[in-house]
């Protein structure tokens, strides 16, 4: 039952009807939450308000038990709860709630309680496509990111042990033993270089020379590697995600399915939140868009124009003087494929039938909007 | 009236005639202006010599707000003052001028007041093509890039908590609180590395080494990331600059609009000032130019020859034997599109048409080239 | 005879007969044996339990000798003692037993000797196929390698020297002599940045300013060239691996030859090891597979379905709605060839025969899974 | 005459004909006479062997001298003196030998007259492709690059003046003044990270890490833009350099432009030393060779065969078993062009013409050395 007034709450409360809102939310609570969880940790902070921020701590806990219920309750609707609390999703949300009470049950110091709320940040991994792509890159290219660490392995041990050969007779605190060695060749391959430990004799400055050259060659291939993989791997990613848009709207279904496949590599995916500005009468275009789904209005005098999924616009600027004529804004949340104008020149040549296509729906605006103009010049607004 | 005898004065005074002076004196009082307020505010130089510094300043402020008069003049005759305030370039021009007054009226120590003498550095941006390529570049990147400032976010938290676990008994004051774990967590991730933090138990530097791996790790990614987003946005805005000048070419007017595509991807746009050496004799030739505006002097003998808007030159060298045979300089702003060998091959393997126009216009050259050099060898300079 | 019994026992120990298993142990070996030597440089640990440690090390040894000699066998067996001793596999095995030993002979101090350990790591470097292509890497891209160390060499020098001239008389100790400064450079140009040699002039500020702003560029160039190396050498050595897979592949044997290439630029090779997963059930399909050598199991009820060499299986949900419809499970290892979305629907598009024959298996696939679904339902087991 | 006699050392002794000799002597020299200049710097040293130091000093610079001898006359006898001396080579030179004596002359202190020796670096920028290469892809790039740089340049403004109202009542040494402030912010920007300037307060911390994070990114781009760059320099660059070398090797002559202009694309170049092993016998081969200077001699039995330019060889591992069948070395400095397995598909695949000229070769290669085998079998060396 309370559950259901807190899903009814967070469902009908109308700013949380607004995409994106609930995310928002989210995010507030858990920069407030994480900041009284640091303020918390500051001794002169705890003895004085130390009761207000632990109070500040329990609604955030509060905040996102709610949550979980609501969506325990959503999923309960579609009948779904063991897969909602066997997901991601569901398992980060527990982490936010459960350890944390726990710890404290179990006679964990509150200070240290309170640490678990670092936990929380796992909820910032729950709809983030990029950390999954990241991932991807991580494993796809893991043979040779194991070489590079191997590598590092290797100048790491190898140089620790040579500069405490060198070194530990004259610093025996920074260098008497081989792992305080290996915490030095850490520091000084990662390039971090605290200062706490370092060599003082001519051959351990030639070393340590080495050692900081041969970090930066290492930390240079990793960056190679990471780039050419993500190179691959979000060229790869946008592929995937730009074909079905495309397979739904009309405008391509004459294609053949070779052309298909090109003209989605050309095309980029954005999302647009309701009521926002595409195109703006005045900019320079150099790009068009088609409507995948959702709704725009073309700001034309004398009435605006609805166009809607399936549909597209912006070309008038790439085939004439390049100034956007009117403005474009969406009525919804609206998808759209983005056409660069390097791709649109290519798509115009080699593609003769969308090229027709695209010019005679372009000759049609232009015509309507010289109609449009001239009524509203003899001040008619009626007849369109 | 004064703005006007200040426009008169900065558009007649001939130095400032020659392109790229006005940006020039604006980069020259920036510099000046700046290290002025900089030396104000070191003690040793207030105390001295204080008065002549304030002077300085003003001065610059004095030459700003000149520079506005004149661009708001500028902006009235074209009846675009409302236009011209509201842009990105006249809010950062009175940025740089009404500030420091405002402060110093409203009681702001001037020590303090003058340091707002830092927006004057915005009007670097004013003019800088590579900025605006560099935001589209985040803007594109964003989702991916939002990734890794998660995953830095994350590593942040977690490894300030378990630090501020491990050391905060042996150090109160560098990993007692939360906050202060947090710097150092920063300091570390990001390679930096001061020393004025640094865990000292064995536990505490195996994970501060973790930590030293994740920061190179994550920031891998990150040059990984804007590395593709450059590359792919770099070329995107390539095509669209050269695009524009190629249609201009009548030279390459025969062309069907998928050759043009793809010359156009080929040829780089370079701006090169007045009366300044494109190609030198003697020298080894890599390229050709083909002229998108301006003029540029070809030095043969015995009366230098003129070539304009939509001619090409630098091709013997590409057919013959690599060396150039004359000087080029330009007579004015020359914009010119270059034609790299390894394409130029390309083009004059895949497009019979150009090929034989370029051909023929070489023959013709190089027969004009030697009856050039007989009638110097005669002694003859009249006849052409 | 203790060389046979220890073969014996290596090769058909349980446990060890599972693929990777052998060198698992051998990186637990290696990682255990590296701690204790670690650890024996440790003064407290040393008195403390210096013999146990020493016994440990022994041990690993011992475990190392004991690996050499099984494959000594089996090199005898065919008859390549000499191949194997002299290969880079043997020479590393080597190094690891041998040194030393000799070491104490000759009278090393033991905490000296004992550091020999560390050429354990090299064993790691035997089965690394990364390695050998970061090598390869280095050694095309030399040439700039080069030129970015000549430029390094040059700010080292030219900076340590002009930081020498500047800073010598107020900090003698750090700056007083060219080596103390190059000293400083290395730390700075690589941005190590320990802290011990600092310029405290103005103008010692403003050069110091430069060297680390010149190293960042320097760095960066560094970064491009590995990535751009790296970029290339990896597509080239996935081409080669893959090529051979592919033409054993009976499905594609019907391709001309430049279908073929056009193939093996888009597979992936993927090693499976035995019993693992490789599609679930109800997740979303991006990829379809080739087997190249081993077997799967396609859980289809009532009775699983085995797929041999040569067969493909994972198209459904690329062509249907995108969810895999039974488990997919290695019996043995296995080398799957891995089909992207993108790639895929490139291949459908191009090769209209592939595509035929895929469809055709996709749609006989269909109808077996319908009509054992209506066997299932109908109870009847049997007939299948 | 001195220079004559020196001329004929350095050219006719037998060790400095060998290719690279001369190089490598200069280099030898160099570093030579660096450490012997950074060694006079070091007090105790100076004082001990001063004399020796200088002595060996002088024969340095008497080295370089006569290297410059040896050049102008080599210059004099192509009537081209004036080109050396203003040319990049010839500056260097003088740049290596003149400064320091005047400079002594002058009576500038020694100590300070030999640091001059550093200039003897700019020798090593000669002769180095790469260089130019990094400097091209610089030029290229700038526009990008100088937006990063103001980048950089706001950021550092904007947060040294920032930092200085934070942090200089607390610590008015470090951040008392814009410069101090600004050592700060370029120490933190670029992650070198010294440690003898840290923010203490709360809000220094936290403006600290905001610096810290923005120095990754601007880092990240700056990268980003020097590897894209790069990428397509190197590309380019590469083109260039194989493009002659392709049109002179005879096999691909009949080849139509366009299909020569796809192959250079595709083909690497590299240089071999006199008497250096190409291919080994029994190594896995993946890339034939084509000869386009110099000379091979493929070792089969009974008497090695020798191919000269133009002609190609490796062909049959890529055709056959993958296994080398002969050692080929160079019998004198051999330019080759490389061509991967991946591309030799392509080349097989595409090129009917190329591809039935190289398989008739191979099957004439496996005949021949069939018969050699028998012959040698046979024990008669004598017909071939």
């Amino acid at each position: 039952m309370l559950a259901g007034a807190l899903s009814r709450f967070l469902e009908y409360s109308v700013w949380l009807r607004r995409p994106g809102a609930g995310a928002a939310a989210q995010y507030a609570v858990l920069a407030f939450g994480l900041s009284a969880m640091a303020a918390l940790t500051v001794p002169e902070a705890r003895s004085h308000d130390g009761i207000w921020l632990t109070a500040c701590l329990w609604c955030c806990i509060g905040y996102f038990a709610a949550v979980i219920l609501v969506r325990l309750r959503t999923a309960q609707r579609a009948d779904a709860i063991r897969n909602y609390v066997l997901s991601y999703s569901g398992i980060t949300d527990f982490l936010g709630v459960i350890p944390i009470p726990v710890a404290l049950v179990f006679g964990v110091e509150p200070a240290n309680a309170w640490l678990l709320a670092t936990l929380w940040l796992f909820k910032l991994t729950q709809n983030s496509p990029g950390l999954a792509l990241l991932g991807r890159v991580f494993m796809v290219e893991a043979k040779a990111l194991t070489g590079v660490a191997v590598l590092f392995l290797m100048i790491l041990f190898v140089s620790s042990a040579l500069m405490h050969l060198i070194e530990r007779d004259g610093q025996p605190l920074a260098f008497g033993s081989l792992p305080a060695a290996l915490w030095w060749a850490v520091v000084t391959l990662t390039t971090t270089g605290y200062g706490d430990a370092v060599p003082n004799t001519a051959l351990g400055h030639f070393l340590g020379s080495m050692v900081m050259v041969g970090g930066i060659a290492t930390f240079g291939l990793w960056t190679g590697i990471l780039a050419t993989g993500f190179a691959a791997e979000s060229r790869r990613r946008n592929f995937i995600q730009t074909w079905d848009l495309v397979s739904k709207v009309p405008f391509f279904r004459t294609l053949d399915p070779s052309s298909i496949t090109e003209i989605t590599h050309m095309l980029r995916r954005i999302e647009v939140p309701e009521r926002t500005a595409v195109i703006r009468r005045g900019k320079v275009g150099d790009c068009m868009y088609f409507i995948a789904s959702g709704e725009v209005e073309v700001d034309v005098p004398p009435t605006p124009v609805q166009l809607a999924e399936g549909a597209f616009f912006g070309e008038l600027a790439l085939l004439g003087d390049s100034i956007r004529t009117a403005d474009v804004t969406t009525t919804r949340e609206t998808t759209l494929l983005v056409l660069d104008l390097a791709d649109f020149r290519t798509v115009m040549a080699h593609h003769s039938e969308l090229a027709r296509a695209i010019e005679a729906e372009a000759k049609k605006r232009r015509r309507d909007i010289e109609r449009r103009r001239e009524l509203q010049a003899r001040g008619g607004t009626a007849s369109l």
